[in-house]
């Protein structure tokens, strides 16, 4: 971390930022210019320390000069983290799609969709049995009944599941049925959750927060890996902006941007993205496009009667129809699907 | 809620939504245009339902005639809710200002801060004992000891406390502490938690998150009384906005706006929402001039020590010189301070 | 466009209301529900008044049941628009790529950079020669130097030219010599300049502002066509968001909205979209898999030399590397290249 | 400025930028710290040459020390400027406030409205001949007549007139007519139109643009500045968010912030900020409370029949009984109305 000082800096206020410097465990290193005073902080994870020097009335400015995630960074793994569930690679030559309802509703509904998605192409099957619903009067998910109907799904069809934990006392329950644990928008800094799902021994789906930056977004699962769940996938699923015409704004921009930074896989969620179901092929194409490694799509049979988010539900056949489109998207970019 | 319907859709359409609206229990009033077809959809909290005609093919406009809130409106209760603390009234005709620390660090320094705030006029103390922290390895907060010296520091000074519960596991414990709880910007839609407070004995404070519309905080509001805890304060914290000059947007708009639709009382956080030591002052004295019924205001004795968010803590000093100036302020808008 | 009034208007409101209503020459079409009161506003254009009925105390929503803008509407026109430049088809199967440097500095290095475009595929050529620049003290462009330099390197490489106007007093002369008008971000409202163009004969390259909603763009469209220029091409180019990773956040999402609400083609420029050199291949990739007509890309043979956004241009080799890439995601999509 | 450079950074990179620094005209300073260089980059407005250090592969961070504005900063003239028109001060001790219509419609009402917000203390008029609007299909303004129409106000009521000026070819005709020119927020990145008004004699009212940053306000100022002309008055009006309930968010934080940084005066605009008439005198005094200059106000005697934003204007009663409140808040702050 590099202090840029206020001109009017005196002998004694440098004097007193490197005492300060020291006293916290790190190496000052000044260079005093024509018009200004640099001081370099020294040492390993100095930049955690930022806040202590923002408040310092002598410091103009502060230039970090590493990171402050580690775990989750290239510089920590080269290689990209390549997640194994149940045989099916994440990260790797192939694109992931994953797909279903928003919530599971009925037995009945969910293993119709669950099939339909498999025939089509969807290697796993997503699904809420504990919803985030911004209204206190909306359905809420089916709970444990949810779970185990996902479970049944996954009998049935081969397929792995994935599914999302709200409440922290509740990691332990969603662990037993899920392969994958999510980790909705909503609570991509319910710091406590995280640390929770850290101690799971499931591969964790982490979803971007609505107004997250891609550096918060890795600092979230910097909390994930830093309580030894090394199994993160990361989720783009828009963030919020002005714009109307869609539900959010899907920033793809991330893709390219977090494949740079950090190890971790990384699926695009064009569903909630965009919101609109006409307008999710588009998306889910241009994010294999960009670089994704895989999707997650909401797909319905009878979207006018879902209990949520009907309106960006694929039906299953423009479902199978993008498959065969993606499929071709893939492979132009080097991909398999 | 009035569904504006696609020029093309048919007698069969019209029918058929119908069906639907009688299925789920309200009664579908119809009134055809020239050009177009509306469906009024009569009956109590049809809002709720939106997303079952968002999903349908042949709709194209919803327009809600009612809120998607109740407990919280203005329509459900008519007169300004004035929450009682100790003797203290929040939303009454005292403004009242809200002062400590971001975290508590030692007794020491929590009680030199509690005494000087007192002094210059706060009638509360603020300090977190569990703080959301964007990195795992910032400071997270002494726990329960950290509740412990804010119970001291009540003792000492009177002034009752405010501090934040992150967990619902901890909802028990900090309420034995605290005489409002506090739930945080990033927890406003951590639902499981603010249904847990929801069945607190305590007032609970509601910050807005970051990217929440005025109607989501709301919503968020609603969660908590619906499980019968009428006591909520909501408090402005400040958007995430393009511009960087400043930490957030304090978006000041929101107080009357808020005022009007809620007879919840309404504080703002203008340490947080500007986030730069020098422009909290002014920013002060705007949220009472819109109609705020209260501050929480970050004050430490000496920043650059400060665990957290010292870069935006008023020194005593000038803490005492601005609650002066708000007197002036409060009174020239009809209120005490 | 239809009125939902407020449950508490009278009948005398609702009178005056129609009153109205007939005299700026609509009729009104009242419907009665249960609790509230619907007026339907039938007429062409009803939409253009939509402001006069928001100022109205009694009216508590306006539905727009028709969109403001006619001409660029699929409405108005089914089926795409494809515009000929020269031979050069924009809109059709193929898609145009447009390269070339920010700005046009010496007449050497255009050269050299519109040969070596040319080469790897480009089909025009872009370049300011008046350049829009935040700072007074930057470089403000060759002006009709730089035009003069464009049109020679078009008669070299026999690609057309597109440039950039920023004065109205100025369409004429880049009229000589440019082949397709580019108009930027910062002047999508300055509607003089739009109504200017809208007379000129040349294609009209349309920016989206940077926080200009995709209605708002569309509207910008309109005023150039209201006035005879129906050969307008929109172009998305980032929008202002909170990240800052990026230098604004491209907003594919709009590609497919806009090509199912207008008949106009649509290009994407990720060299401004996204500004960092190393993530512009991606997004030019994920810009032909959501239905984008054509890029616009910033080269250039010396980023370091650069008189402006060298940061964010490919050099040569990397142009050439990507088109190859290009090619075949274009035809997983159907398109040509 | 100071550049950070990459790890890998040889002495050969080294070298070569620092050849480059000089090449351009400014002095390298070089410093070698365990892990990092840092050179300084030391020559006055080096700040201006940014770009060219953004486009280096080796540079990691560039850290600015100074602005890239000077005329307008408070580094170059320390005291406020006040603005004299005839012979009202703006940015003085005195409160200005700027009140009427949002377009001149006709004589009588212009007129009306002219002398009741005179009576209620207004101290200057407000009106639009030339009005930027979203569609062409919208009144577009009375053009030279509406000018007429301003000054006959100004001979009646002895107040001076504020309007705005949309075209670089009507800056002459406006400045006959009109005691201030207004740029509007959709032109703030008009540079043409900025330069033409910097020649003008009149002072200037600077609308802040709905997604400028305060720096990208403060370098469109300086545009004007830079051409002779120093009498420019600073407007915030409101930015673009991801909120609904209002127009826009009046970003009141902008206001102690540009005080801070520069010397003109700033007023601010919570008719279009806020949007919504109900919530405006909230939010005017809170404009007063955190330090603005002044306030622009729309007032119409009949805002049903406004031609333009007819649901932001205040009642003629409205304001009178406002003005008497903002009295009050402008003396708590030290101020007089």
């Amino acid at each position: 971390m590099i202090l840029t000082l206020k001109p009017q800096a005196t002998k004694k206020d440098i004097d007193s930022i490197c005492d300060r410097i020291k006293k916290i465990g790190f190496s000052p290193h000044i260079s005093k210019g024509k018009s200004v005073t640099v001081i370099g902080v020294i040492g390993p994870n100095a930049i955690l320390k930022k806040e202590i020097f923002e408040a310092m009335e002598m410091v103009a400015f502060i230039t970090p000069i590493s990171k402050p995630y580690k775990l989750v960074s290239r510089e920590f793994k080269k290689d990209d983290t390549i997640i194994d569930v149940r045989g099916l690679k994440i990260g790797g030559e192939e694109i992931l799609v994953v797909a279903g309802p928003c919530s599971v509703e009925t037995k009945e509904i969910l293993f119709e969709i669950a099939k339909s998605v498999k025939e089509s192409g969807a290697r796993m099957i997503r699904g809420g049995a504990f919803k985030p619903r911004t209204s206190p009067y909306a359905f809420q998910g089916l709970g444990e009944k949810g779970l185990k109907y996902l479970a049944e799904a996954r009998s049935i069809t081969g397929l792995p599941v994935v599914t999302e934990v709200m409440n922290i006392n509740h990691v332990k329950l969603v662990s037993e049925y899920a392969d994958i644990i999510q980790i909705g928008a909503r609570n991509m800094q319910n710091f406590d959750l995280l640390k929770e799902v850290g101690k799971s021994k499931r591969p964790i789906l982490l979803k971007r927060g609505l107004s997250a930056t891609i550096e918060e977004f890795l600092m979230s699962a910097e909390y994930i890996l830093s309580q030894g769940n090394y199994n993160v996938i990361l989720c783009e699923r828009g963030i919020r902006t002005f714009e109307t015409a869609t539900r959010f704004t899907l920033d793809l921009n991330a893709v390219p941007v977090i494949k740079k930074l950090t190890h971790l896989p990384v699926l695009v969620d064009p569903s909630h993205g965009v919101g609109v179901r006409e307008f999710i092929p588009a998306m889910c194409k241009a994010s294999i496009a960009c670089g994704a490694d895989g999707l997650l799509v909401e797909v319905h049979s009878c979207p006018e009667k879902a209990y949520s988010d009907g309106a960006q539900s694929l039906l299953p056949g423009q479902f199978a129809k993008m498959m065969a489109e993606l499929k071709c998207v893939a492979e132009a970019v080097g991909r398999k699907l």
